[in-house]
């Protein structure tokens, strides 16, 4: 059980309804966000009725019993798909969103070529890394505020919007200075001190799913972002770890119409990382349409073989454009459509 | 390394050539099917040279270098896709397959209603299990014969050609007598004497993934079947098993277009079994036109809910219409057709 | 619920239990083995007391309502560990039963040379490969009845009993002709038909579990092989496949203690399969003895890295005598004996 | 290729290496540790020999070529196994390490009892969360810093030493204040800030693998606290993620003489939270033992029904006596020896 609190209860009346929760056999736990003050009412379901009585409690909202273990994300709490406003334009409504760009920011000259092809090709967003998590020490970590910066400076040229991944909660507030939206990357879903810290952040989050998480440990990780006052979180499939080895992961896209029905939050792909092979990026960006995904996320560079890291998934700007030309076709079966399309023009 | 031999070869030729292979070193291994014999050289590829002398001996139609395990399955043996003639279509070409039917055969009823409904659809084969592998002695094991003759019945009935399971060697004969295709189940992509035993069948046979198998082990299994003699083998992903516990397998989408990349043989994809879940089958089945499959399985049944083997993942026959109907867009935007498209009339 | 029947119990009185479930709204699932014929009453359990009334028919011996699905293996039914007689040891007792011998039988002089060895460090039997399941079909597929008649040959040479794989329904007959006890491997866990011959074979059965078998579906495989005449089956952890890659397998040691909670059958371990890695054999069937395991299968060959399958796993005759001295101390403070153990005379 | 600058090398003397290592066609990366300062080479192995003209440069202490890609805590590098001290005690030398304490943190009461009875029973050391990183926000989270005097209070009651978990940079300090051992979770492996962090903490760290990280980064995660200073880390099997549901996790007891080989670091073993089923935790830790581990990590709670997280594995004080004791056994059959063993009078 849950109990949301008016924008206007005092302390005091927290304080009463906290104390009510102890009565009643249960352990209070105040998610205290932005715009909304949640008390979960922890212990065992047995007396779950004996809750029923702080419904008349002063600063009191309403009580919402919730079947899955997460409550602010989930559908039953409210059916209606979120859309996340970005500028001008939203996730999780008509509009598919194609997000584009490097691995890693590495130099000026590559990020500046990368941003004005995806812009030309209809993208919305530019993605890269600055803060890089790295398998090994030894391995390139990113640019870091120096990539930030020519990120922002990409966005002025072009009016892309920017995301880009910040791995620690001290980084958040010069990320999130630069950024449109912040992502966390699958080594961090459950870093949980860092998605408390994105509670509070004030701009849209986009959750990786974890290497070996389940969709409920995604969706309690999207809870922890939500129940500390941000809801504008974006989940974002990229594929699981099995014991297949042929490729990099294996993209779960049956886990996107699942979500579908589990949560109100918008889902997109990430066919890149997912499969790490850059001749099956095309077909898999296409299957995301297809099966219900709100937008992806594509590895572009303008020299594959040249990159940093993660050239191998890679896919050059030409090969984007052509990506999202064909993707506007199965976005258009899909009653959607993709920024840019001209009424088939530029096709 | 393989060596082709000539259609005509005469025994004593293949003896030849057994006897140069063991003085290069190697073992010979003989894989005598209806349409071809092949001799595999097998052992350590350091005197891979020593085998070039087998070129000019008597009956040796071709040697074979080959980079993968499997040799016959390979893309790189045989460039261009196969096609696999069922009675007046293909498997493999430009139309996209659709297969419908029952988990289990069940009752005269179920079986012709389900016929007719999938057949009025679009659907070219009717599929459901009479020789049933299941993981517990107590559950229904099938109908058996009684449930072969009921599908040759449907045949009659619809025109619609019947893919049913067959699970031991002993049984290959009285399946391949009443079915147009053989099934091997995901249990079973490692039974090595079924595969052997389908190498001489005489008729289509459809792999399906193993649950835990690799890219490699499914190709291998499907080459088991190929140097036994029988080359037109459907491949089948049906989900794989992972941590994932929120569906029933894990829908491997991205190995149809890594499949075509490495085989000729054709794909398709089981989206019911797969996923164990009914609202999931329609958005899978797109995606799985979208990402390349050659066509589709999609369990039907009139009354799901009171199937006797895996309801909950069936859909009713409107249902199947619904979806077939929106494959075929998909399959349009691939330069694919579905069988029973007048020209958008029944759309 | 199962239906026990008495063993002089008539065709007659079987047809009026069946019609009796039937009544019941259940289906009746008879599994007739040599020594039993048992039962199922295959429903929803919603109607299982109806099934009480059975108790009073004629030849009826007893109703067993048993909370898991797998019933004649489970602990329920028989609290007491089961122990297999094999000539004059038994497995599943106080000795610790230690299995060794190669991956293949490979010549006449390979396999009485570990014979000899083993025999003299205290194996009790010897393991040996003549039917061999190979992922490619190009790999040694085993010497097959020669090989069968080797290990009888090395039988009467040491007395050692033989265990070895059958890998499809047909051979069953000429395996169990040679074999002391027949084993199925991982990738025929769920081959069904074959299960089924193996309830009618008269002899005991070692079945592996599958490289992605969950406990219950082990279990239920299992029980397949009980509920068609033959509950003297030995159950063998070997590996499961995970998303690791640095070993073969991943040997599931908790798996021993956990199905000694649920089973009453005998549990043993196979740490080359598992490993695939020479060095880490010893640590493993040391703690296969800690962990409470009643045997061990070692993988033993006079010259590993002549080994035609499996070498880099395989240890030498002097590894194996030394590994038994030391399992001999881990077994005595299990409270077991490993067989040759005179007094520590021979430590 | 990493270069490892003498102590006394000047900023002057690394800038130089830098330039170097980049005329050479590579990058170079520094890790600056509290008392060791390495320079890794990052760049295509083709240019390898290169760097060899490194050598004779004012400042360079040696060039280590390592194959594996964690360098400073491979065995290549370091061939005798990383003895660990922690008080009168060290952790990867001839005493078993046995840890023992409840999953949180909850009351005086349920610590100091703990406390008492586990060391009595022969515990070097008290575990116990303060900071808990829990799956869902609704769960009890810990009592943090309070929870942390509690456990310094037990220190000065029984002379236990402490191990505690960190999870987030910011809160190192504060944890190190109280700790003994910093503990990593699960996790958090990949949570490279944390770990950077550590480097520089001037305590040893026990990391525990991540639930689905591959050995080789289980490695890479130590090398990052190693290369920022911290060469004292414990690594930690706890159980990975599987497709078997039947217990928590799958523990991967092979991984332990695997690690044994690859690293020089100790490694200790937590069957508790692996199996998360109370009867298994006792053979596990035997296993543990027999198979090479340095230590165990046992969860004990006065009363585990009454636990606020993960009663369900936790087994209680004289049960943890019991352990110990038969676990004493066992350790002298390794030539080891558990804290506490007074000439066998106690046992």
């Amino acid at each position: 059980m849950i109990i949301v609190m008016k924008l206007d209860a005092s302390e005091e009346e927290v304080d009463i309804v906290c104390d009510s929760i102890r009565n009643c056999g249960f352990r209070p736990h105040i998610s205290r966000g932005e715009e909304r003050l949640v008390i979960g009412a922890v212990g065992s379901a047995d007396n779950k009725e004996r809750l029923q009585s702080l419904r008349g409690l002063p600063g009191v909202k309403e009580l919402i019993p919730i079947s899955q273990p997460y409550k602010l994300v989930s559908r039953e709490l409210k059916p209606e798909k979120t859309k996340i406003r970005v500028g001008d334009f939203e996730i999780g409504g008509s509009e598919f969103i194609v997000i584009g760009g490097p691995c890693s920011v590495e130099t000026r000259e590559q990020l500046m070529e990368t941003a004005d092809a995806i812009k030309e090709a209809g993208a919305r967003m530019l993605r890269g890394g600055a803060f890089k998590p790295r398998t090994s020490p030894y391995d390139f970590q990113g640019l870091e505020v120096e990539g930030l910066k020519l990120l922002a400076e990409a966005r002025e040229r072009t009016g892309l919007k920017i995301i880009t991944e910040v791995i620690t909660p001290e980084d958040t507030e010069v990320v999130a200075e630069f950024a449109d939206i912040l992502q966390v990357g699958a080594r961090n879903m459950q870093n949980f001190a860092l998605l408390k810290k994105l509670g509070g952040v004030g701009r849209p989050v986009l959750l990786k799913r974890g290497m070996s998480a389940t969709i409920k440990e995604f969706l309690l990780s999207a809870e922890y972002i939500a129940t500390h006052g941000n809801d504008r979180v974006i989940l974002c499939e990229r594929g699981i770890r099995t014991f297949e080895t042929a490729l990099r992961n294996t993209l779960d896209l049956t886990a996107v119409p699942l979500l579908n029905e589990l949560t109100h939050l918008p889902v997109v792909v990430d066919p890149s990382h997912a499969t790490g092979k850059r001749s099956l990026v095309h077909p898999s960006a296409k299957a995301a349409v297809a099966i219900g995904a709100d937008g992806v996320l594509i590895e572009v560079h303008p020299r594959p073989h040249e990159a940093w890291s993660d050239g191998p998934q890679s896919i050059t700007p030409p090969e984007f454009e052509k990506l999202v030309t064909e993707l506007r076709k199965y976005a258009s079966l899909e009653s959607r459509y993709i920024h840019g399309d001209f009424g088939g023009e530029k096709n």
